[in-house]
């Protein structure tokens, strides 16, 4: 057997990381006859000494992604799960502490929520995936410092009025008609970043806190009276930053999802009136509006762009 | 310009179908500050005297794909969005009775449903989609007879315990164990079919019935003590038939979403004691059960296969 | 342990079918330095003496799907791969032949093509997934009489001019403007019945057949002039059945892609001048074309829909 | 009507940008009977003066995201599209130098590969999407600099042997077994960024250096024998860095896409032999390597995370 030699290097490794992608854990619990569900997808990503498995294909630092898929599973067991976020901390943890060569982890878990299913039968242990939104968490952790991004993904909302979108720039390829009713929906993506950071430091309740977050989103997009949806944005993630002390920055991610009104004067209907309005839901293209809700004195440090496109 | 003329034939054209599918229509009605909201997946599909466009590209009895999706929403607007199932039967009905060379009209909807955003701002037009199952329909008329089927898929469903599998056959290639506590989870998809087909029968209440349909379906699944999931499939069906007096048929497809205990002997650990139990939710490959529940004396009339796998 | 008896049976069980859905095979052969590659998704589906596991969980008749599985792979190792449509008929035979209660079995195969990477290294064993189609196989046998449907999906053709639509039927709701130069696009979903039944039967060579029916479409496709995408969707259909004397029926369905032509005269742009067409490549809603072609004589079996929407 | 007024600002608004998103543009010129197609997917994300609008929903600095649509495709027309670069390059010149409150826009684009079509008709506008990898870019500009980062995503390669995985770092967790040959797969996603940042600088020609881009990726995909996939990983980026001299950075993400040879030994199965290995091909989970490769002296500027999970 012969190896590719490494090139003669004027080629240089920067930031490398490996772990296992999308462990699916279930973990239930049971307190007699009511059954408690966890439901998450675990991804661990590790980062360190790991020059020469790049070079020579030498693994003498890499602890097999494998491991850290049975890691996730057996600290399933033994810590429990608790909170997404709280896991998470286990986690990273154990491969920094445990593993010379690894320097940081990161981990990062999607949430599935199960409502239960009201029945008459005995016991309850039977549940209905909510469909909701996805909670998400993303824990970073070097051996000293920790940094918790959670957030959520997939949250389809939509005010049916209270909308308008007027007086904005026009150029030679302007041609749209302003608005002072429209329809506003949107997918909520969003990240926030907990100020947490230290051991030493009082840990949030990560479970309200996401709960509450969630709340303070979408009542503030219910209760915002909206001349753009830039303005709709920041009254959601300043209401984060404002009502949850915890939390230091908040990132969110819109999409406008279309609803044009359907010209039925073609057809002799008037297609506005108090009896209701006919609306073409759109896919493509989309307004797609992003930006940062930072509590002043902090500094931004979640990615600038939460999709690819 | 020349066209290439039909072959001499040898070939014959059989049933075919056409029209504009994935009609996104959103009709939102206001009761005064309080609104309302129906968001549909419209698709229609036109058969009848066709041959000709076949054969030489013959347009004359083509009613354009583009004018069934302008109906689509005009219809929403004159006719309202009482159901699904009642805005399918004005569509039918109406290219059936307008277009002579048209026979028969099929109408598949699907139903997004959406939830109320809590909020303590004025109005009441705010909303959140729900996300858990998509509800689906689908109107034939043929001028005289009416179909109806209805279901839903999507509908993620899991029990925790209270399910076993053993006695089963066994073959050269059987190596599964027996278990007599595992969990039971799936992903219902469900098409039930009405015995309304006459005008002059009166025409069940479709929203009443959909949600009573939905409500069997998920108590049976959580009231059933399962010993194999055809099981529970035959009793989630036969409740629907049994209880809804207006449903002849039933067909369930119910993959076995396999969740497997995870083995952490390997690592010293118990994982099957009371204080929970960790799994592993794999995704492919899964059992398939797939049955059809009859009411006594009707004939079956629902596709056998609901999916392409 | 007490077991829901089954129901006093006003409900009759209809049409069920099981099996292992989605079974992911990789078979690699090697040929001194050259390897060869097979990628299936294999689904199995049994019918047969199947009632007593559905009144109360029995399962004395019932081969575990996971015993389905182990057959799936042990055969890729007995029998090779030699085409989806061979493999898919050693399966079925030996799950009707082997199983008292089996009276039926239905594999369906999804096919994924490789190319190779070339390059200068030693050996032939890298290869690229081809990405274009999917092949799709289903084989249905009762013990007595063989029924094959190959086909494909996800086809994805756009011819930029020598397409029309003109001269259709109008109704109130008919808007659309007459074009004598269109883009025609569409993603072919195909299925065709081969008239082998019978082991007594010379059986084709199937993946000469796939190989040549995939060829005509495109033709068919390239070289109509197209009044219509039915006439389009004919002439694809006839040229499968007038060229291969194997196959007996064909179906498809063809979305029709919209490419809108971008009204730029707004912008004191011409758009329909030699130097090029700008288009708009909308995706909801879209035209849905679906026919059936037979050869003379024969009778249709294949299932009218192919999709759910 | 009464506008929400933003709050009193404890909190800050940091990074912005919005934009119309998924702009999809199909351009067709003609030479003579012979037709060429470029069939874009694009985005348009702007930055600059914009808080007003966030804190009041003044629109003043806006520039509608319809408009932004409308001048991609008036571009399209205008400029033509050479390449996805060339392309972004005008589209994002345009915005930041005619707009006064817009300080930097960024152009995302997806580029799909179609094949002409064989036939024997007349003309050469038949086309067939070739379905293999998507191409990418970025372009950013702020005024002054360019920023030029292409790519590619879903290139699903596979070498069926000359990849071992042994000599690993172990903990409790690990029961991985060694193994000297094993299927190495793998769907790639890369991105890599170019030198030319500034206009006196002389352009690279886009075309010619996606092409080769890839080329060397699947060569050295191809032509390493890989003790791990960190190493095919770091001859794949090394290769095109070396090779071309216009790109600086290269980050690839590769899923491990585990294929693991099936226990066939239960049924009296020997499956390691020269006629044949049948393996089983996972979902989830997989191993996830990534890593940045750099020319010596140069600053990494590519992102580290190119998915969420």
């Amino acid at each position: 057997m012969t190896v590719n030699s490494g090139p003669t290097r004027p080629v240089v490794l920067g930031q490398n990381q490996y772990g296992k992608a999308e462990n699916r854990v279930v973990r239930i619990t049971r307190d007699g006859a009511t059954h408690h569900i966890k439901d998450l997808n675990v991804s661990v990503s590790l980062s360190g000494d790991m020059d020469e498995v790049h070079y020579s294909g030498s693994n003498a630092h890499v602890l097999p992604t494998d491991s850290t898929k049975n890691t996730v599973y057996a600290f399933a067991k033994e810590h429990g799960i608790e909170s997404a976020e709280q896991f998470g901390i286990h986690l990273a943890r154990h491969f920094v502490t445990s593993q010379e060569p690894i320097r940081r982890a990161r981990i990062r878990i999607e949430e599935y929520a199960w409502d239960r299913i009201e029945h008459t039968g005995r016991g309850a242990h039977s549940f209905v995936r909510s469909g909701q939104e996805t909670r998400l968490t993303q824990i970073t952790y070097d051996g000293s410092a920790w940094e918790v991004v959670s957030g959520l993904t997939d949250l389809t909302v939509l005010n049916s009025t209270d909308s308008e979108f007027w007086g904005f720039a026009k150029d030679k390829y302007t041609t749209l008609p302003e608005t002072h009713d429209r329809i506003l929906a949107t997918s909520v993506t969003g990240r926030w970043r907990f100020g947490w950071s230290d051991d030493a430091q009082r840990m949030p309740d990560w479970n309200t806190s996401y709960e509450e977050a969630k709340k303070h989103l979408l009542q503030a997009f219910a209760e915002t009276y909206s001349l753009s949806l830039q303005q709709t944005l920041y009254q959601m993630g300043a209401r984060v930053v404002e009502h949850r002390g915890e939390i230091d920055e908040v990132r969110l991610s819109l999409p406008n999802k279309h609803h044009f009104l359907v010209d039925l004067e073609r057809f002799g209907l008037k297609n506005d009136d108090a009896e209701g309005a006919v609306y073409y839901a759109a896919d493509r293209p989309y307004g797609l509006i992003e930006a940062t809700l930072l509590r002043e004195g902090c500094e931004a440090r979640i990615p600038v762009d939460l999709t690819n496109l």
